[in-house]
């Protein structure tokens, strides 16, 4: 609990829900008739709508970004370390926005919603959405607001792969677009451990084909186990080393398969931590997106080609000891970009915490996001005098 | 089905099974009474049985190393490739012998043999065995066959933290130690992926606690999901983008959750395989040989002062794609051994293959592997005459 809100904080914030009625066509050919999103805002949108910051989050993110629900919250959102009053994304210059998917599990439309034509929860039946998807359902969020041009579309790793594919399909809609700790597309390795957490999920018997939630269940284990294994692809080897190492909590073996390393205590503690928060048909779906998100396949797979239909600057950051969308999969988008002949600015930050870096401060990382956002604020048009 | 058995094949081979009498005190406090040890021995031991190389298998190998148990075998043992008339373990020169380790699932006692005491398979109630542990049974193999010096003790992967502890243990006992694609322990990430493997079994319903053989049922789910996951920590993230890269099975995405990506069938596959052929006890027990082995922990964690015991020549070899154990961990055994004072040979070897690189032959692997054996051999000493 924070005892008071800390001054850089965007303080106490209240989500916000958002009714669509105008049917989305998904990539998969089917359509939702209507959905919810459900958002936070931070920050003020300025008169001609032109200062505002969309933020996309990555597999099992949110809407909540920044600030605290009650003065009782443990936590801050996600992105806290990111988003307040004189952080990189500054909440006196800009307006944000954090949203939670299509197909997500924290009051976005998603397979824990009704499902119209059944009155019955989607479960398995929600449609798989795509990146693309996603896309143009924040089309709409931005309409709503009025924003016809984002100051910044910003993300980190699948949030990352949103803010690219903005950049492709609605160019004259972003003027910045940040990528972080992302790839251009997944790699085989990368389908690999999404298939494993899969198959983890949809064969526990608890799972029911998806429709758990009838019989009063949760497929725990399955989640248990997709979490653990996501948690080692988010750390690096070294920071494991570094922070767990060969540590025994007791300080000896004991010969049996009760955890015994650090790192064992820790995994089982994070897998059961996520088996009761959140949703298995959204981990499914949340896998299937990034598994397609190949944003060259449609410009017959040269990914410079497809960059070059963007007319936003783009920020690409790496960090070092990321594995999972290393620092080469960063350089693969910079190259792309520099072949498209597109602005770009790249940085490779030193970082222990692996593909997680994204998520915690680090001085150099900061001060690189928050130089950037500067460039964005100052790319803000000045107001026009109301005629 | 070999129409024909190849030339340099050591041909159709039959296993031995060696009954040990006498007790086995284990490192973790526990003994066996008596045991068996599943053997293949190819080629022809020497009047003064100098002529012996020890083969020490990885998580889920066996005894047999080569050749075919008949000519219906559709493939040959898992070193075929390594040993046999003229190949780098040359059984015109050598006596090769290969076991199944003791909580094996081949014909060693193991988890599936009768418990003495109870008259019902050991199940869950096997004893922890450790990489010692193993020598210590293997140094009685060697006294029956009468072997008071190996030529050498070779091994990849858990293979070659056999090998290297024969060399810390009984430093008398051999003159060559050859440890490759090994480590001298596990690292934090290395035991958190063999964690998540041990909770995806033990939390497969069908374990029952590990009296799975009593129901007469099998943790499939569980086995697979640990093969999977092996096997994306064997293959290399450049090894997968060769073979499967982003290749879709039908040409095109289904949206849906039948495995579409050619890695994901081909992962379900192994999986599947795996999860009939071997057993989950064992795999169980062989993660945790894994991950205690730290043959430095008993030398005030330190890995030259535990070497500084040995008396053998050592060749280690690594593979530059590897990254279950990493050119980096096989250098921190050479440099132990220089700070030792020991004479040891080192290559990395280029390979797309990852940790599997150890079993597939490669012209360099071979011929550096071969050259090192000649050496071996060359260190043979003279029979004597009879007096």
């Amino acid at each position: 609990m924070p005892q008071t809100i800390p001054e850089d904080s965007v303080g106490i914030v209240t989500p916000e829900t958002i009714h669509f009625d105008q049917p989305l066509a998904l990539a998969c050919g089917r359509t939702l008739s209507s959905y919810d999103l459900i958002i936070e805002t931070y920050g003020t949108l300025n008169a001609d709508a032109s200062n505002a910051v969309l933020v996309c989050h990555a597999l099992s993110g949110n809407h909540h970004l920044a600030g605290y629900h009650s003065m009782e919250d443990k936590k801050p959102g996600w992105w806290d370390s990111a988003i307040g009053p004189g952080k990189p994304i500054d909440t006196n210059k800009f307006f944000v926005i954090g949203l939670n998917n299509l197909g997500g599990c924290h009051g976005s439309t998603g397979p824990q919603s009704i499902n119209p034509d059944t009155d019955k929860p989607f479960g398995p039946d929600f449609p798989i959405v795509t990146v693309p998807d996603w896309v143009e359902s924040q089309v709409r969020l931005a309409d709503h607001f009025g924003i016809k041009q984002w100051a910044a579309v910003v993300g980190g790793s699948l949030g990352g792969m949103q803010a690219l594919q903005w950049s492709i399909d609605h160019p004259e809609r972003l003027r910045h677009c940040m990528v972080i700790a992302s790839a251009p597309k997944l790699s085989a390795q990368n389908i690999a451990f999404n298939e494993v957490a899969r198959q983890a999920i949809s064969r526990d018997p608890d799972f029911n084909d998806g429709h758990f939630y009838e019989h009063d269940l949760v497929p725990k284990t399955g989640l248990m186990l997709a979490r653990m294994l996501g948690h080692i692809t988010y750390l690096s080897d070294d920071g494991m080393r570094e922070k767990f190492g060969r540590d025994l909590r007791q300080g000896t073996i004991s010969y049996d398969f009760t955890p015994q390393f650090e790192i064992e205590s820790y995994l089982r503690y994070q897998g059961e931590r996520f088996s009761t928060a959140f949703d298995a048909n959204t981990y499914l779906l949340m896998t299937k997106a990034l598994d397609y998100f190949d944003p060259a396949a449609a410009f017959n797979h040269s990914l410079p080609h497809a960059l070059q239909q963007a007319q936003c600057k783009y920020m690409v950051i790496s960090f070092t000891t990321d594995w999972r969308f290393s620092p080469e999969r960063s350089r693969e988008i910079v190259d792309a970009l520099v072949e498209a002949e597109k602005q770009v600015s790249y940085a490779e930050v030193d970082s222990d915490h692996g593909h997680d870096a994204f998520l915690i401060p680090n001085p150099r990382y900061m001060a690189i996001f928050g130089a950037y956002m500067q460039q964005v604020a100052a790319d803000i048009p000045a107001v026009k005098e109301a005629n």
